[in-house]
């Protein structure tokens, strides 16, 4: 690092560059952009497309007092560089380095932590709203929003109250890259669409520039010049209807523009529209030619040729290919995805059925809710999302799909401790939340071939929804079963009378193995099961736990309220009060690492369980009573 | 009943009637739906605005081949009646009575049975897309929306993919009565009251009428007419902006121009918004001059003069009056609630504060995330839902709010068995998903009293959120503490040794204590604490936990993952081995009936605990080993 960069450390600086100097300072962050990301992986594409669009903002705006909030936070790597971080780079998303995502921790700059999308326009709404009751009149709030998170209802939501308030100083900018994860679908992308690439609607904008003077004007203030000739020009625009103001389209990429029209939205003291249009991957050729993604979010890879480090093959991988199988012998069944085509693996079934998938936008409710209309319909929907991003759509699960009994499969994705991009994206909550609803049931496989199998049990159920869960990263190696107790795989039956009951859910499975081989070496006789389906839990583990002097369930979920609650909850109605100990993550937000090091770090390793679970039978065993019935 | 809906036996009965015939129904329908809801309350309002639409609906459409998703489903006692159902409306909301919701037990013409706001259009798009699968291309979705609804988040989601597919044969009645539940707030409340009172564009309908013979014309069609003058009479219109066709606004208690709007909508083969204005409450003067809410759900009233039953205090009411007063002494206080001022008590608070309360719609999403905003900027929120509907925001509590330690309040209203108004009104979730957030405390009350302690305790709270939550109904009689062990209430100590603790959770502490009674007889000595903060739980109960042989936690929520299962696993962690035994809600959707006769039926009364009680202990017993340590 060398250069304007040394000299930043923090939005003043920023301000106190000349406008010569601008460009230099955007060569040097996309440099230091690819360079971090080509080491460490990161969000690249939608970083190169923010660089003016930030730098514009922070030359505008009083940062922190003027607080600028990031729609799913991963477009903040240039604020970062900005507002003093660009050494943290060195070690972008490592553990203890700097997040890929915003962190109070951090910075006084940062304000929103959470990566789920669609919810800076909420908060701006309430921030603004806060300072104008604290009479802080002069501050305004700055919320940068993408064109695909527009599409989820949340930001609806927000748009409708914002512009309910007509003295409230928000400011919206739309950076508007026209394809958000992939092509955006919906009405709202036609319109955006039809904004962006009208040539005579921007001749006319240039026509307007020169009348009223080189910045560009309140659309407002357009008026009475449009009147007429808009119909024609362009379509109706959606955003004034709501009342709000809007300005734009502006090239994202004009710094100088980018600050006018930033200055006339502050300066309105009012909810503003600045609909930015930007170019993911900017100005780093493969990502530019990227077709797919435009390099959203890659791994490590080659900075000359952009070419990522091979990948070992992954759970999504498995999916993919088992639901095209299913989708040849099955003309019922369909696919669902919320912006997440690719990620998840479905962009292979859509390849093959194209009549059969549906992009929804980011809008997990409408997901779950279509599907439960598809399977009204008569379809067998198959919704894949990220684990944590399930949680928007909780709500539409439960009421929408399983009171109606509809047969729904669930597929998450991404299930458990993901690591490196920090607490919102981990997935240890949906094992929880999802006993709690009627009639589902919840499989988590174990390996490879327990995905294709569980896959096809789920997909054959008719009579309510299905979930299934896999983690992140390689697909962990096979397990065979040495035999069967009811439904659950029997994994290891110690040769004398068994000791310690290991119930794995799912990738645990391996690490009750691991554990029940040095239990072995203190003369703990282990009992290894994986129940596959964890929702309804098989009644035979009543039974099996009667035989065992202690019980340990150990899975890859925050350990309130999930599979070892439910285990210890079917013994107790079963009055089989043989002891229970629950094994899973610690229920916090926790810090980014790689998922390898943060399983170390919580204990779900085969030495740390083994340990635990020696030192609790010891406890046992000290007490004056046995602990068996 | 007598005359014409004696012969309504389905929607073909109804498509048999003649013209000169219709308002005569029209009037029996208002007739039997006062005075059933007069007898047992009811949704009235909504349901007497929809009278004409819903005739009008079932005589263009053929249902149940062409499906009418009802949104928010109290709205539907019209389709009730004109489906063969009138003579259920003799026990409307009793128990094996006719339910005030969509029933697919009742009727083929019913298909959504759950009541939260803003599904419709995403099942009907759904639905349309099977049947285009399936090439059944002759059906149509139809579904009816308020404007109200249109306000929640995954309205705009369905909007968005709606829009997408232009030849997707959805039908979208907007039921315009401009004040779904109270006066509508947001900009796109601004946009239809505009399009509804301009009385210069609905002159330019009558003529584009007259030129174009006597039904109105798709929107589309008036391109070349409005061109120019559209932006004089009326506003942009968002639907169009989205590429929905738009048909409107319409009398919506003219039956016959209903019918040719819904006709020339039927034709079009693809999504066409029909703007239907209605009055809420039309026809029965008591509801038409009710300014609060056009009576919109009253409980049992007098017929003639509209005059309700006086009612008992409320939880309500309790929190309400404290939260005045609490606004008076912290100006720091503000707020939220998704457009239920009223029934949630807020509208004391709006009349002392103007400045500081937010009716954001039905936006529960941006209810939670807007007050992590007003937090983040030095304000105390307090959001007041239902707490069924708080499932909506699940995702912005734990992401937006608890991951950032911000402090707001939730009070939860409702929780608990709701009990006639059926499944997806019962708050029996909140306490088993609010679990698993992490620093969030959860306080509930057992009477007014600690209603009042608890919620001033909860917005003293500064680094992190607090939930509170109380049941539906008169405010139980207050109990006064014995004592205090750590900080919960000790309610109850036996004189002896004591053999069982019953843990109580808010009103079930009642519940115990008359079970106390019961066992006293039986010889068993029963020890009564309410935790009053039940998240965390006070470690206290470790302690007391230990010097008891069972521990029974009883809870007015579903058994899984609540607060039986926090004190279980609370016991484990500190390996203490006392058996547990939880009560609480079965976990399943519940039908409606009142809610003594459902606690009755679970098995959460007084005699119903004592009995289970007595029965575990027995069996404790009988084992060799004692069950203590």
């Amino acid at each position: 690092m060398s250069g304007l960069l040394d000299s930043i450390e923090g939005p003043h600086d920023v301000k106190r560059l000349t406008i010569e100097e601008l460009p230099r300072l955007a060569v040097e962050i996309r440099d230091l952009l690819v360079d971090a990301c080509a080491r460490f992986g990161g969000h690249l594409g939608p970083n190169l497309g923010v660089v003016e669009l930030t730098i514009a903002i922070h030359r505008v705006f009083d940062s922190p007092r003027d607080p600028v909030i990031w729609d799913t936070g991963h477009q903040s790597y240039v604020h970062k560089i900005l507002t003093g971080r660009a050494a943290g780079f060195q070690a972008l998303k490592q553990e203890g380095g700097l997040s890929g995502y915003p962190s109070q921790a951090e910075s006084e700059h940062d304000f929103v932590e959470n990566s789920h999308a669609s919810t800076a326009l909420s908060y701006a709404d309430g921030m603004a709203k806060a300072y104008k009751l604290r009479g802080e009149h002069d501050r305004t709030a700055v919320a940068v929003i993408g064109d695909g998170a527009l599409t989820g209802g949340m930001a609806w939501e927000a748009l409708n109250n914002i512009a309910a308030n007509k003295d409230l100083p928000v400011v919206i900018v739309v950076n508007d890259n026209g394809r958000s994860y992939s092509p955006t679908i919906g009405g709202l992308a036609s319109h955006l669409s039809s904004l962006r690439v009208n040539r005579r609607y921007e001749d006319m904008l240039e026509y307007v520039k020169e009348k009223l003077g080189n910045v560009p004007v309140l659309y407002d203030a357009l008026h009475g010049f449009k009147k007429g000739v808009k119909d024609v020009l362009a379509p109706q625009v959606m955003f004034e209807d709501l009342g709000l103001k809007y300005v734009g389209p502006i090239d994202g990429h004009d710094e100088q523009a980018m600050e006018a029209a930033l200055r006339q939205a502050r300066d309105f003291r009012g909810p503003v529209i600045v609909h930015a249009v930007t170019q993911k991957g900017r100005g780093y050729t493969p990502a530019e030619n990227h077709d797919e993604d435009q390099f959203h979010s890659p791994g490590a890879f080659d900075r000359a040729t952009g070419v990522e480090k091979p990948k070992a093959r992954i759970w999504t991988n498995v999916f993919s290919e088992e639901l095209v199988r299913l989708g040849k012998e099955r003309e019922d069944l369909v696919a669902i995805t919320a912006a997440m085509l690719h990620p998840t693996g479905l962009n292979s079934f859509a390849e093959a059925f194209p009549e059969r998938i549906h992009d929804v936008g980011i809008a997990e409710q409408h997901a779950l809710t279509s599907a439960a209309g598809l399977a009204l319909g008569g379809m067998h929907p198959v919704v894949a999302v990220y684990a944590t991003f399930l949680n928007r759509a909780f709500d539409q699960l439960l009421m929408d799909v399983a009171l109606h009994r509809l047969p729904v499969t669930v597929v998450l994705d991404r299930a458990g401790v993901t690591g490196d991009d920090g607490a919102s994206h981990n997935g240890m909550w949906d094992l929880s939340i999802l006993q709690v609803v009627p009639g589902l049931r919840v499989a988590v496989p174990r390996d490879g071939e327990r995905v294709t199998e569980l896959l096809r049990e789920a997909v054959e159920v008719s009579n309510g929804p299905t979930v299934l869960r896999f983690p992140k990263g390689p697909v962990a190696e096979s397990v065979e079963p040495v035999g069967k107790l009811g439904e659950m795989d029997l994994l290891r039956a110690p040769a004398g009378e068994p000791d310690v009951l290991l119930v794995g859910v799912g990738p645990m499975a391996q690490v009750c193995l691991d554990a029940a081989v040095l239990l072995d070496a203190q003369g703990i006789a282990a009992t290894v099961v994986d129940p596959r389906w964890v929702k309804p839990l098989d009644e035979a583990l009543v039974l099996a736990a009667g035989a065992h002097k202690l019980v340990a369930v150990v899975e890859d979920n925050g350990r309130v309220g999930a599979v070892g609650d439910a285990v210890a909850r079917l013994l107790r109605d079963g009055d089989v009060d043989v002891p229970v100990r629950t094994f899973g993550i610690p229920q916090e937000f926790l810090d980014h690492a790689k998922r390898a090091a943060i399983l170390g770090r919580i204990g779900l390793t085969g030495q740390d369980l083994a340990r635990q679970i020696t030192e609790a039978v010891a406890k046992r065993t000290s007490h004056a009573e046995p602990v068996r019935r």
